[in-house]
C-alpha cells in the first residue's frame, strides 16, 4: 500500500457520528460548524488511528476529512479536518488528541482564520513596470499630460483613472453584523469581504475606508474630503439613526452615488422577493397590507422603498408596538417623519393590531419575535419574510403550513434574501453610467431586475434567485444604468458611453474610406 | 504576398529622418517624444503609402512602426506609430494625413493616454466567492469570529486583514510634479502610478487617498481618522512648508509609519549616491563640505538626513543665497530651525560663498541654475548632483571634464537618482516588521543598502544602481526591518514574525513525535 493510497483511503473515510443530529434541535441557530484542521503525527501501529477517530467521535464532533501529508517508517503525518460547534469544542478535541499516547498534536488551523490570513483583497497593477519606457508611460514624465487633462476637465478622471470603477466601502464600525459598535478596525474583515463580493460579482474595484469618528458631522466632513478618488460610496455597518443623517448629508454634498447597503440593499432584495411573492399568491402590489417589524436602518429603508413602489398600507412596528406619530417612545426625527407618511388606517397599539388581516409580514428585527399565533390572524395565504439572522423572527419549520410564502436570510432554507443579489449589480450599473446619484426609481428597477430572473420558474419556494446566480448582476446593472441615463443622473463628459461612440465613429469613417477608395478605383477620380 | 507578410514587412520599415536629431540640441530638455498611433485606411495603389511616409517625414516626425491590421481588395487598414514632439505636432501630422487624397484618418491613439485608460491599478480578491461555503468563510457568518478576535486584540489586524500590507498614498494635490497645485483629483494618475511602483517593486498593496482639504490641521484630522485600515502612510506631492507641519503632526498622532516620499525618498537616494561618490573620490563622509541648493521638501530632508549620517559642514542655499538665521527672506519656522542647525562656518552671502571650496553640490532647485564658473571654484574632483527635472541645474554635457561624479534625475545619463530605488524597499521593510514609525536610522540603513548594491562595480559613472535593479528592494527592506526591530519600533503581538515562530514550533513538535514513536517501537514502551 503506497502512502498516496493510504492518504486517499483516509480522505474518503467519513465517520458517521450518532450525535451529529443532536446539535440541530434545541435552538434554531443554523448549523454552522467551524472546520478545524488538526495536524498530527501518528504512530504507524495497529489501532492508533482508530483511537483518534474514537476520541473525536466521543466528543460529538465530526471528522469530515483526513489527509496524509507525509509518512516515515514509524510515523505518519495527517491533517484531520473536524467540524466542531465552537472554539471551546475545538479545544476539547485538541486536549483529547494530546492525551493519546501515540499521537502528537503539531498544529491547529482554523479554516475561517486561514481564509482571512493577511487579508482577502489585494491591489494589482494593470501592467508591470519593467523598464524606463514603462516608467515614462505610467509615471513621470508621461503622467504629467494625464494630470493636465484632468486639471482642465475633471470629468476626464472617469476615462483616465480608477475613479471610473472605484467604490469606497466606508464604515465607522458602529453596527457591525450582530456585534454592535466594535469600532472601525475590528470591522475591517467585513469591509474586505464586501470588497470581495463587489469584485467577484460586479467587477467593481472597492476599497475599505475605515473612519474612526463617531460624530456624524465630523464623519461626513471626512468622507466628503476623501471622496474624490471614488466613483461611488458604499456606507456599511453604521448604526441607526446616525446612518440616516450621515447618508442624507453625504448625498447632498457629493456628486457621486452614496448607498447605505444595510438600508437600501436589503430594501431592494425585499421588494424583489415581494414582487414575486405577490404574483405567486395572486395579489397586486398596490393593494397589499404590509407590516414591517423593526425600524432600524433596514426597516426604515424597506418602508420607504415599498412606498416608492406604490404600496400604501404599510404599518411599521417595533418593540413598543405600532410606530405612529402620537406615540412617545423611540421616535427620533427620521422615525417620526416615517410614522406620519404611512399607516393610512391610523392604527395604534400593539403589533397584534397591525398583523390582524395583514397580507405581508417583513421582519428585520430580533430572533423568534413573531409568534405563530399572530400569523394565524393574518389574511389567508400570508407572506412572511423573517430576515433576522441567524435566528429568524419565525422559524420556517414552525411556519410550515401556516404561510404561503416564507423567506429568510438563511442559506439553508428556500427563498434566501441576501443583499449580494442587489449591491454588486447596483454599483456596476451606477459606475457604467458614471451616475451622480442613486434614486428610488433606480432601486425599484433593480428590484424588478432581480425579480425578473426567477421568470417562469416562479413558485412559493422560489421567489428570489440564488445569491450565486451569475445572471443577476448584468440584469440589475442594465436596469440601474438605464434609469440613471433616463433621469439624467449621469456626469456629462465622463465618457460612460464614449468608447461606444468612438467605435461607431471609427466604423463610419472606415466605411467612408472604403467607399472613396472603390469610387476612385473604378471611376477614375 | 499575404496580408500577414505585408504587415510584418511594414512593421520593420524604420524610416530614418534627417531632422530627428534637430530636436535634441537647442534646449536641454530630455528627448521624450510622445508616441501617437494614427489608424488610417490607405488605398492600395502605387505611391500611396510612400506619400504617407513623406508627409510624416516633412513635418519632422519619426514613423517608428507600422502595422497592417486588415486588408481588403482596394484598401488597407494600418496603424502608424509616430514619435511627435507634443500635442500640437501630433495635430499637424493628423491634418497632413487628412489632406492626402488616398488616405482616410480613422482614429488617433495617444500611447500615454491608452496606458492610463480607466486607471492603472485594480482591487483583486484572494479567492473567488463561488458558493455558500466560500461566503460563509470570507463573509457572514464566519467573518464575525475574525471581527471578535480583532476587537479583543487590535494587533491581530496585522495577521487577519490587509492592514498588514496596505499603504495609503495620501495627497492634497498641492505640489504635483512640476505642475503646482492642481488639486487632488488631477493628481490621481500620479498616485495610481505610485501605487503601481509600490506593487511592482515592493509587493505593497497601496491605494490612493485624495484629501480635498488645504488647511493643514483639517488635512491631518482627516488622515488620522482614515488611517486605521493601513499599515503605513505615504505622503505625496504636498507643497512645502505645509508638508513639514503635516508630516510632523501625523507622526505624533499615528502609530504607523508616515513617510513623505518627496522629502525622505529623495534624501535616502541622495545619501546612497553620496556614500558611493565619496568612496570613489577617496573622501570621507564626515569631512565633506556640502552645499544643498533648494530648501523645499526635498532640500530640507536631504540636509537633515546628511546630518543624521554624520556630515556636519552643510550649507543650504536658495534663490536669496545662503540660508542662515540672521537673513530675513524666506525663513519660515522649519527653515529657520534648519538654518540654526547647519552651516558651522557661519557663512553668509550669495551661493558663490558657499560653493567656494565645497566638495559636493546637491541641487533640488531649478533648471540651469548652477553656472559652470561656480563649479570651477569648488574643491578638486567635485561631486555634483543636479536633480532638477527634467532640466538639471547643470547639464551633464556642460559639466563633463569639470566634475568627478555627476548625477541627475534623468534616465538618459549615468547615475540616475530616482526615488524608486528607495520607497518600495523602505515600505516593504516597514510592513515586514509591522513598524510603528520610520526613523532617521532606518533611512540611513536604507541608503547604505542601496549603496551596497553597486559593490565592486563602483565607478565615477556608477554610484547608484539602476532603478530597475530588482536586487535593491530586498536589501533595503531587510535593512529597514532590522533597524525597526533593533530600535523596538515594532508593534507587539502583530505577528510580524509569528508565522516563522509557529513553523519552528511545529518542526520541533514533529521531531519529538518521531523520537517518541521510534522509542516506543524499539524499546517496547
Amino acid at each position: 500500500m503506497t502512502p498516496r493510497g493510504r492518504g486517499a483511503a483516509d480522505a474518503s473515510s467519513q465517520v458517521p457520528l450518532s450525535s451529529s443530529d443532536a446539535r440541530r434541535e434545541p435552538t434554531h441557530v443554523p448549523p454552522l460548524p467551524q472546520r478545524i484542521t488538526y495536524r498530527v503525527a501518528v504512530d504507524r501501529a495497529p489501532g492508533v488511528f482508530a483511537a483518534v477517530v474514537t476520541a473525536i467521535d466521543e466528543l460529538g464532533a465530526e471528522l469530515v476529512g483526513t489527509d496524509t501529508t507525509s509518512q516515515q517508517r514509524h510515523v505518519a503525518f495527517r491533517d484531520l479536518t473536524v467540524e466542531v460547534r465552537d472554539a471551546v469544542h475545538a479545544d476539547e478535541i485538541a486536549a483529547a488528541l494530546v492525551e493519546l499516547a501515540s499521537v502528537e498534536l503539531l498544529a491547529i488551523t482554523d479554516e475561517v482564520l486561514a481564509a482571512h490570513h493577511h487579508g482577502k483583497i489585494r491591489v494589482e497593477v494593470t501592467r508591470q513596470v519593467d523598464g524606463p519606457r514603462d516608467l515614462s508611460l505610467v509615471y513621470t514624465p508621461g503622467v504629467a499630460n494625464v494630470c493636465r487633462i484632468i486639471a482642465d476637465d475633471p470629468a476626464a478622471a472617469y476615462r483616465l483613472t480608477i475613479k471610473s470603477n472605484a467604490v469606497a466601502i466606508v464604515t465607522d464600525g458602529s453596527a457591525v453584523l450582530g456585534l454592535g459598535n466594535i469600532g472601525p478596525l475590528a470591522s475591517l474583515p467585513v469591509m474586505e469581504g464586501k470588497a470581495m463580493l463587489l469584485k467577484s460579482f460586479g467587477d467593481v474595484d472597492a476599497y475599505p475606508v475605515l473612519v474612526d469618528e463617531q460624530d456624524p458631522d465630523a464623519f461626513v466632513d471626512t468622507v466628503v474630503r476623501i471622496a474624490g478618488g471614488f466613483g461611488g460610496i458604499n456606507l456599511e455597518d453604521i448604526s441607526a439613526p446616525r446612518c440616516f443623517e450621515i447618508e442624507g448629508k453625504l448625498r447632498q454634498r457629493l456628486d457621486i452615488p452614496v448607498f447605505h447597503d444595510d438600508q437600501h440593499g436589503t430594501a431592494v432584495c425585499v421588494l424583489a422577493a415581494l414582487m414575486n411573492a405577490t404574483k405567486v399568491t395572486g395579489r397586486e402590489l398596490a393593494g397589499l397590507k404590509v407590516v414591517v417589524q423593526g425600524v432600524g436602518a433596514a426597516g426604515v429603508a424597506i418602508v420607504q422603498l415599498l412606498r416608492a413602489a406604490g404600496i400604501e398600507d404599510i404599518v411599521p412596528v417595533d418593540i413598543d408596538g405600532i410606530v405612529e406619530p402620537r406615540r412617545r417612545a423611540g421616535l427620533d426625527p427620521v422615525r417620526f417623519r416615517l410614522a406620519r407618511q404611512v399607516n393610512p388606517r391610523e392604527l395604534t397599539g400593539g403589533k397584534e393590531v397591525a398583523l390582524a388581516g395583514a397580507d405581508v409580514f417583513i421582519g428585520v428585527s430580533g430572533p423568534e419575535s413573531l409568534p405563530i399565533e399572530l400569523v394565524r390572524t393574518m389574511a389567508d395565504d400570508p407572506i412572511v419574510f423573517a430576515l433576522a439572522n441567524p435566528v429568524p423572527e419565525l422559524h420556517p419549520d414552525l411556519a410550515a403550513g401556516h404561510v404561503a410564502v416564507m423567506a429568510t436570510g438563511r442559506s439553508d432554507f428556500p427563498n434566501q434574501i441576501n443583499n449580494v443579489l442587489a449591491f454588486p449589480g447596483i454599483f456596476r450599473g451606477l459606475l457604467d453610467a458614471a451616475a451622480t446619484a442613486v434614486t428610488d426609481e433606480m432601486k425599484v428597477a433593480a428590484a424588478e431586475g432581480i425579480a425578473s430572473i426567477v421568470g417562469e420558474d416562479l413558485a412559493h419556494d422560489y421567489v428570489v434567485p440564488s445569491p450565486f446566480d451569475r445572471s443577476v448582476v448584468p440584469v440589475v446593472a442594465d436596469a440601474v444604468a438605464r434609469i440613471a441615463r433616463e433621469q439624467g443622473h449621469v456626469r456629462p463628459g465622463s465618457g460612460g458611453s464614449l468608447s461606444t461612440e468612438r467605435l461607431a465613429a471609427e466604423q463610419d469613417a472606415a466605411q467612408r474610406a472604403v467607399q472613396r477608395a472603390v469610387t476612385r478605383r473604378f471611376h477614375g477620380h
